[in-house]
């Protein structure tokens, strides 16, 4: 018997089969289109295995709460086909086993604390930086909700005095999404990032805003330890530099030898490497099997 | 038997002992001055009575990591005197019975929850502006540590356009607390906030940095409640602009009703009132002979 594992994405479902390990056994990756399309080659995959539980980590916004009659569902995302796509209920009716349904990111906080970078931790973030920024929490051993979910990609930041970009999120402009997504990067500088490696002031105006947010993530969740990924922080030189902002914005008030003396352990990159959202959601499904 | 609370202060101690229901039965101040003097008045207090359970919410830093060698201390504080101060030890020797131990802020925020206005929730944050600014959380039913506590008062924001003040707070000058504490307020306007009550521009800009915070915080922790006291709050035109700016800040991203639409059963005073500090201390006590 195996747990089963969605990594749903808004351009693309990983699905997983996989141990209690962490281990994946096998995947398969489909494209994003519609519910009807995508669900019929998620369901037909997980039809070739005995499944105990399945855990899913699904882009957003998503229902969380467990009493609201909407819970298991995507909610309003600019992802119109899938608005209102009730997926927990979709997948219980072909799998009757425990489901456990997260953010994105929280599954793959939740993968790092179980088997990665966060292994014996009792608190952590999991940020990813690529086409949005998104965080996961893990606060006093449990997956952060609350009223909704956390959104902490929209955090307002200080703006860098040298730049002129007006930002890119539809909601604030120049939040840190609008300010240091990819497609902020692209729109910021006419390029990908991908074609700017070499351009240091690029990365150190990355830095910046990564920087800053995540001195903010501390002030406020003062967690164990933070794990960034996504396709942005690919650029080697990116997460040194964001370190010494992190330290800079902090000035010395949290005087914890985490922060000033080991910022390069405390500042880390997945343990699970590109399988962080995979393994997040096997990690959900373990979960929700223990529940 | 009672449960003993302290409500331990930079300028004054309350101590107090009360019931499992959060009554209050008697209570006693004292002036902070050094801890030989102050702890005297404070064992002498709790003296008079039987206790089961000791609860202190105390200023800080304070170290609440249960596997450090200075677990219940005072630690980096500015008041010198207090500094390496360990309060748990000084009370254990005195009262051998379960003795809980947080900040102010957290332990505020646990006395809303079971008492005040949070209570029923799951989540909450409690937040003090006054001679400083300090926040509290409950998250997922749990009252929020991770590294070392969170430390929200010194969030960075942005300033408003038209604010010239350089801030005051001694690390990050124009964080948070350094632009809308008491003292803050006193220093940009060379009054005190309780002399400038009619002055509508203090408040408004007041408004716009807790506001601004508050903001953030929805986003990073998502509470299902959020409580503000403290003296700063005593202004009565303060908490309904404060929501106004909420809103503002947040720009229709979080779609949820208790912020769209029940802003001012989210964003409350203390149900506590000026209790709230001190029946903190008291849910302490009950939550340490609990565990």
């Amino acid at each position: 018997m195996y747990l089963g594992a969605i990594e749903a994405g808004g351009t693309k479902f990983v699905c997983a089969v996989g141990d209690d390990d962490g281990r994946v056994r096998q995947r398969e990756m489909f494209p994003t289109t519609t519910p009807e399309e995508t669900m019929r080659s998620v369901i037909h995959f997980f039809q070739q295995f005995e499944l105990k539980a399945i855990g899913i980590g699904s882009f957003g916004p998503i229902d969380l709460n467990k009493s609201s009659h909407t819970y298991g569902y995507i909610t309003s995302t600019p992802k119109r086909k899938w608005e209102s796509f009730n997926f927990v209920g979709e997948m219980s009716k072909h799998f009757p086993v425990p489901i456990g349904f997260d953010t994105d990111v929280n599954a793959a906080a939740l993968g790092e604390r179980l088997w990665g970078a966060a292994k014996g931790t009792n608190s952590c973030l999991y940020m990813t930086v690529g086409t949005g920024i998104g965080v996961g929490a893990i606060v006093e051993g449990r997956l952060l909700h609350g009223l909704l979910h956390p959104e902490m990609g929209h955090i307002l930041v200080r703006r860098h005095p040298e730049d002129g970009f007006a930002g890119c999120c539809p909601f604030h402009n120049d939040c840190l999404e609008g300010m240091a997504s990819g497609p902020a990067i692209e729109k910021r500088w006419g390029k990908k990032g991908a074609e700017l490696t070499n351009h240091t002031e690029v990365w150190e105006l990355e830095a910046f805003y990564l920087g800053q947010a995540i001195a903010q993530y501390i002030l406020t969740l003062s967690p164990e330890k933070i794990i960034v990924g996504g396709g942005v922080m690919k650029q080697t030189q990116l997460l040194p530099a964001v370190r010494r902002y992190v330290i800079d914005f902090l000035n010395g008030y949290i005087q914890h030898e985490a922060i000033l003396q080991h910022i390069d352990e405390y500042v880390v990159r997945p343990g699970l490497g590109d399988n962080a959202g995979i393994c997040g959601a096997l990690a959900l499904a373990k979960q929700a099997l223990g529940e």
